[in-house]
């Protein structure tokens, strides 16, 4: 029952606290594969795999070492966020399903309650309360805002106030997603704004895409920062051709694109898919991933 | 010592006697990846893998099937040839040097010239004349026109006269190219031939291309046939994107594309940095690529 765990801490500007983060998760049975940091955000993605009991494990000691060094009441960044370990979402990968992801999470938020003294909210897949499912709304407010919601709004553990600190962690369950962030050439959030509304699915645009636009001082430019949430019904091509189209109608064209973690290999089909225009290309058309698998598939060989 | 070979058989319309060449190659310590037929061309690509002695046993075998069930005095397609075995080159691929791959050919062709009794051109690394290099060079004239070329251009091994049914065949060794079709939406072949005369190097265009208009009869299509013999340098979507330029010229849009045999990796990642415009994006980047290898290379993660 292998799962992957993508927690996103706040803090994208010191190495030493990052690698602190993850060097704490990189216990037996339990694959970091990488953290990605990122300056104007302030923000770090880290991506792990491994069985479901060690990497529950895994990520209370992460969470342990984020909330020891960051400090969110002096933390500034263009990313939304309330916590110091801002979320923490398990996906099922090989032998796990939904359920087993979302039962994950809920043992892991009790733990984090108790023993981190933080207030946790379940959210999407692993939701209580159906006003829970969306991540932009249980993160609404911010840090900042967080003792007046939480007055009205108490989370599924811990306490029932902010931890002073290291505020509070959205733990869920979810699909895989694509994080994807497109620079626009131009330094006018107006644009990034209008892109981001056109292109997302609350506000009319692709139903599995959400977007905002984000202030990347450090390139001189705005971003169109995406998760695709849905990415075999809404692919990575059409939701980029999307942007450059609408960046398009104010004369702004596309500057780069980042992924944040990793991608999934269906993301990369679809792309070759997509822009080579063959239709039906298939990662075994590469031959260095035709020779990775087992000799015995070579049997199933069709005529082509 | 791992080679790769890519031998292209004159049958792409009998799938028995396609099996049966592609079954006569399968021996111990080769791998038969695939062997793609194509009706128009009528002509089929054979990917095969193993260690030199084993790959050129199995070529051998493969070669003495073709020469037993094609005639090419009966044969029609679009594509060139001149012989029922039209080509055989091995490509290094792990271990191997060019020289090692130079060194199967020139003992393979011995071999065919004297069991099978063809002539046998060595061509371009293996090539033992300057003008031997070039495949079209060699092949010019096609079947149709051997008897008259041989007089003036004798082979390195065999008969110094075609083979009556099986012709000649060009055994080579050469780096590996990716064989790509670009469908056209137009049944014009003065189109397809203005744009592969704008594309391949030969004749102005990119250095690392080979082009030839074909008539794709089945599909009511012209197509542009390309090798991207030097695809680290003149990568797929510059070739591409090329074709779609000066298609456009005509008032001619593309309407899907082929992959003849296998694509090599590199191909993969520069159609990704290229359309994604992600500059560094790395087949690590991908989960599943990331989780094949092995958890040693974790240790070597760095900050991103």
């Amino acid at each position: 029952m292998i799962l992957e765990c993508v927690p996103n801490f706040s803090e994208g500007r010191r190495p030493d606290v990052v690698e602190a983060i993850a060097r704490s998760a990189e216990i037996p049975g339990v694959r970091v594969l990488g953290i990605a940091m990122d300056a104007d955000h302030n923000r770090s993605v880290m991506t792990a795999v491994g069985e479901a009991e060690d990497l529950s494990e895994a990520m209370f000691r992460a969470a342990r070492t984020a909330v020891e060094y960051i400090d969110l009441r002096v933390h500034q960044g263009t990313h939304p966020r309330m916590g110091a370990v801002d979320v923490m979402p398990f996906v099922p990968l090989v032998g796990a399903t939904m359920e087993n992801a979302v039962q994950v999470a809920e043992k892991l938020g009790r733990r984090m309650g108790k023993e981190l003294q933080l207030p946790v909210y379940l959210y999407e897949m692993a939701a209580t309360k159906s006003y829970h499912k969306n991540l932009a709304d249980v993160r609404r407010g911010q840090f900042e805002g967080l003792s007046s919601k939480m007055a009205n709004d108490p989370p599924d553990f811990g306490p029932a106030y902010p931890h002073p600190t290291a505020g509070a962690v959205a733990v869920g369950a979810r699909n895989p997603l694509i994080a994807f962030n497109v620079l626009l050439n131009t330094d006018s959030m107006d644009v990034a704004g209008k892109v981001a509304e056109s292109v997302r699915g609350s506000t009319g645009g692709l139903i599995g895409v959400k977007a905002l636009p984000m202030n990347t001082v450090s390139q001189g430019k705005v971003q169109v920062s995406m998760n695709l949430v849905d990415y075999p019904k809404t692919p990575l091509p059409r939701a980029l051709e999307m942007v450059r189209e609408e960046a398009g109608r104010w004369g702004v064209s596309i500057f780069r694109t980042e992924l944040v973690g990793f991608m999934p290999a269906q993301a990369l089909v679809d792309t070759a898919r997509y822009y080579l225009q063959q239709f039906d290309f298939e990662l075994t058309d590469v031959l260095e991933w035709a020779l990775c698998r087992p000799q015995e598939e070579d049997q199933g060989r069709e005529l082509s």
